[in-house]
C-alpha cells in the first residue's frame, strides 16, 4: 500500500511508494519512452490492460473485446490502490494515512494515433463525456474528494506511452494546488462579489491581445502571467465550478475548441510536449459562486531549474501578447 | 525592460522576457548543453563575463584577471535589470511591474571542475562566505526584499554551463513559495510555541531512519514527505532566520557538510542532474523565532508531469528511509 505524506510546512502531499521501492541504480540512466511494435491500448491487445472499468462500444460486443470506441481501465502502476481504509495516523510531527484511491487511464481511441488533435471531434466529445461520467462515478465514493483529469504527451511532459491517453488520479485530500486556487478567488469574490475567472474572460475578451480563440460558449487565451511559452487555458464562459454539470451543446463546443486550440499549438511548435489539466471544484462542496472550472495546457519547452523550485516564480521567454498573436494567425 | 506579472488567482509572480521575445521556432528543437571546449569561467577568460561585482583572490592581482579564487559576476543574461524603478501599475483586473532586481553568478572555482563536491573545504568555505557577503551588500538595496541562491547542475537540472557554479536571484517581492512556507511554519509556532523545523531536527536525529549526517552543527536528512528520491536537507542546529548571520565556526562545518552530502549523492546516482536552493527568510523582516533557513537539494530523477504541475501532489518512488539507509551506507 502506498502511503500519503503531509509535509508539514508547506501543507503539500506527497506519495511515497514503499512497494517497489526502486533501488537507486534505476535512477542511473534515464529512461526513454518506449517505442516498440506492441503497443497495449491499440484494439486488439485489450488483455494487455486491466479489464475495463467501462468503454463505449458497438451494439453486440463484449466487454474487453475489440468494438470500443473510448475505453477506461485501471492503471497498471497505480499511484494510488482503491481497497482499504484511510487509516490516518500521527508519527510524531508528521502526519499521514493509507495511499487511497483511484488511478484510472481513458483510451482516447482504438486507433494507434498519438495526438488528440488527430482525433475527430465526434471522438473528442466521446472523451470528455468518459471523463464525465468517471467523475460522476468515482464522486460517489465518499472516501474521495477530488479527481484530476490530466494528459502527457511526449516523453519529457512524463508520457511513458504514446497511444493517446488522459489519465484521472482520485485522492481523499483536496490537492493544495487546487485549495489554493479556491483560496486566491475566493478573496476575490469577498472583496468584488464577482468571480475572477468571469472577469478574466470579459478583460481578454475586451483587449483581444492575449485572445487565441472566442467561442459562443467557450474562450482560449494565454493567461496574463503565463508561466510558459504558449500556456493556454480554456474557460467555459458560463459561471460553472463542477466540469461535471457541464452542459451537453457545451460538450460539442468543447470538443471543437479543444482540437482547435490543440492543433494550432502542435502547428505552432512542431509537435510539442505538453501537459493539459483539468481545474474543476471538489466533490465535497457544492456549486460555488466564485470557482470556475477550466482547462490549463501546458507545452514543455523550458526547463524548471533551482530558481522556479525554490520560489514559486516562474521565467517565461515569451509573452503571452506574442504567443497569442502567433496562434491565432495559425490556419486549422 | 523584463516584466514581473501576477497570477491573480495563485498570487504567483513571473517574470516575462519581453525583449528577447523568442520566436516559436527557437523551441522547436531542444538545445543541449554546449559542450564545446572554451568555458567563459575558466581562469584567463574574465574578460568573457561582465565585470566582476567581488572576487577573492591573491593581493596584488587586478580585478577581472587570474588570480582570484571566487569570483561573483552579473549574469549575462539576467532575467531581471539592476536599473530603474519599481513601476508598480494595474491593468485591468492585473498587477505587475519592471523587472527590477539583481541576478548573479558565483563562479566556485578557477579550475573547470564540473561538481562542487570535488572542490576542497577550503574552496567551498569561501564559496560560502561570498554567498554571505553577497546577500549582505544586496541588503542594502531598498528595492530588493528577497534573494535566491541556487544552484543547476546538469542539462536536465537547467544549467547550461558545465563549470561549477551557483547563482544568486534578489527580487523586488518575497516569493510566493516562501511566502507559504513562514506561513505554515507560523502556524505551527502559534499552537505550539515552537520553531517546526527545530522539532524536525529532534525527531530526525532520535528516530535516525531518515538521517543522512548529524554534526554538531548540522544535520542532513531526507525529508519525511520527500517530494523526490533523494530530496535531501541541510539544516543548521543552532536556530536562525536568516543565513547571512550564520557564525564563523559554522560556515567551516557547513562545508565539511555540503562536501560530504554531495559527495554521497553524487557516488549513490552516479553523478545524477540535481538543484539545490537555500530557505532564507527575507531581508525586510528581523529574526524571526519560527522560520529557520535550510538547503534544499533535489536530484532531478523523476518527470514532473500533469498530475503534479495540477495538484501540487508529487509521487515519489524511493521511500526517504530507502535513500537515507543507502546514503549513511556510501562511504567517504
Amino acid at each position: 500500500m502506498p502511503e500519503l505524506r503531509k509535509d508539514p510546512v508547506l501543507g503539500r502531499w506527497v506519495i511515497i511508494a514503499t512497494e517497489r521501492a526502486a533501488r537507486p541504480t534505476d535512477f542511473k540512466s534515464e529512461p526513454q519512452t518506449s517505442q516498440s511494435a506492441f503497443c497495449p491500448f491499440c484494439r486488439g491487445n485489450e488483455s494487455k490492460t486491466p479489464p475495463e472499468i467501462m468503454a463505449y462500444r458497438e451494439p453486440g460486443t463484449a466487454p474487453n473485446t475489440p468494438g470500443w470506441r473510448v475505453r477506461v481501465v485501471p492503471n497498471k502502476f497505480p499511484a494510488l490502490r482503491v481497497e482499504g481504509d484511510l487509516g490516518k495516523v500521527g508519527y510524531g510531527i508528521y502526519d499521514m494515512m493509507n495511499g487511497i484511491g483511484a488511478h484510472e487511464v481513458i483510451i482516447e481511441t482504438p486507433e494507434h494515433a498519438t495526438t488528440m488533435a488527430h482525433l475527430t471531434e465526434g471522438n473528442i466529445r466521446e472523451v470528455i463525456w468518459a471523463c464525465r461520467d468517471r467523475l460522476v462515478d468515482l464522486k460517489k465514493d465518499r472516501r474521495l474528494v477530488y479527481a484530476l483529469v490530466f494528459k502527457n504527451v511526449g516523453f519529457v511532459a512524463g508520457a511513458s506511452l504514446e497511444h493517446t491517453h488522459s489519465q484521472i488520479i482520485a485522492t481523499p485530500i483536496v490537492p493544495s494546488t487546487v485549495y489554493r486556487e479556491m483560496e486566491g478567488v475566493q478573496e476575490f469574490f469577498r472583496y468584488r462579489g464577482r468571480c475572477l475567472f468571469c472577469d478574466m474572460i470579459q478583460q481578454e475578451v475586451s483587449t483581444e491581445t492575449r485572445l487565441v480563440l472566442d467561442n459562443p460558449n467557450f474562450v482560449a487565451f494565454e493567461p496574463f502571467a503565463s508561466r510558459f511559452p504558449f500556456e493556454t487555458w480554456i474557460l467555459p464562459r458560463n459561471h460553472a465550478s463542477h466540469f461535471e454539470n457541464i452542459q451537453r451543446i457545451e460538450v460539442d463546443e468543447l470538443a471543437h475548441t479543444v482540437k482547435t486550440v490543440l492543433t494550432k499549438l502542435e502547428r505552432s511548435l512542431e509537435n510539442p510536449p505538453y501537459n493539459y489539466v483539468l481545474h474543476t471544484a471538489p466533490f465535497n462542496v457544492a456549486d460555488l459562486e466564485y470557482y470556475h472550472w477550466h482547462i490549463e495546457i501546458i507545452p514543455r519547452l523550458t526547463k524548471v531549474a533551482g530558481f522556479e523550485w525554490g520560489t514559486g516564480f516562474y521565467i517565461n521567454p515569451v509573452p503571452p501578447e506574442a504567443a497569442a498573436s502567433y496562434m491565432r494567425g495559425v490556419e486549422v
